[in-house]
């Protein structure tokens, strides 16, 4: 077998991984934790889906690219949970050493090409990373809300802090953004969220 | 919120279920059997990654959505494994009724885009189905490559059945095909596959 085609089936191999890596959202119907390819599938799709309510126009296989790979670094770094302080400080080092070692699976071309758009959706400037953002916000707020927000509760987030992320999903969509409101509101509203 | 983003919203929870739907394909290093949501996040990182192989040119974000949406309709209609030929005779009329439930959540535009995607992905005529399926094949057997052929020894399968699910493979990447057949080759020889 040759070489390039090698190292592109070492690094599909690879990404299995990522299957067991488990965040701190739970599945709808009170399941059990979901895993970041889940999370990654479920973010493509949406992307798909919610397309006509990005800001601006959008290469939508760039995004849903984006969104496929975008965790692929917590193979080595694990999942950090959104609203976990202490660990989000160490985030970014550990992320950029998951990242080198794993991209570099792949041939050179690949690895520049996947890395620069997994850059392109840490640094949030262009109008996919922002709107690829929106989907990484809503789609565990739909699955939290499914839950009566067990996932805050256990947590013990608060409305604050929750609106404090979805600034990004405003920068992508702010349609979605209006969404995502009426969730957060709903559920302060039922007394899931402290405000 | 308005009628059309809560089809959207309600169809996007729905496909959360996909997640509990499990495959006879276990995860690399012996681990649990992997999920539908799973395989199809696997099978469209690798479309992207393996596209230079396609035989014929393709859209590749049109691939990329196919193989996201292919398994959807197991929600309902469950996982048949593809050497199981009694419930093969069913899978038809379950996928049906599952098809038209589930896509049915969404707005009639997206219903209608939806479910000719998947039509495509089953009658398997264009360039983009035939890759998509060589992604459906390649995507388990790099996985039962790397666990010495654990799942075909459970249900007994042999070289030819495999070789006959391949025979798509070929159809969608000549190239694939040898690589599948590369591995096939040296499962016979190390005996995790009778011939």
């Amino acid at each position: 077998m040759d070489e390039r085609i090698q190292k592109q089936l070492n690094f599909s191999l690879e990404i299995d991984k990522e299957k067991n890596i488990f965040r701190q959202t739970h599945l709808s119907g009170h399941g059990r934790n979901e895993n970041d390819a889940e999370h990654a599938w479920h973010m493509a799709v949406m992307a798909y889906l919610f397309r006509e309510y990005a800001n601006e126009e959008v290469d939508i296989a760039k995004v849903m690219l984006m969104c496929l790979i975008h965790d692929i670094v917590e193979i080595d770094a694990g999942d950090t949970y959104a609203y976990d302080t202490e660990n989000l400080k160490t985030q970014k080092a550990r992320e950029d050493a998951a990242k080198e070692r794993i991209f570099s699976l792949l041939p050179e071309d690949q690895k520049t090409e996947l890395i620069a758009l997994f850059d392109e959706f840490e640094e949030n400037l262009t109008a996919e990373s922002r709107y690829a953002h929106a989907m990484d916000n809503l789609q565990p707020l739909i699955l939290n809300n499914s839950n009566e927000g067990s996932d805050w509760k256990e947590h013990g987030v608060s409305a604050d802090t929750i609106y404090g992320r979805h600034t990004k999903t405003r920068l992508g969509s702010e349609k979605l953004f209006e969404v995502a409101d009426q969730i957060i509101q709903e559920n302060i509203r039922k007394g899931n969220l402290p405000e």
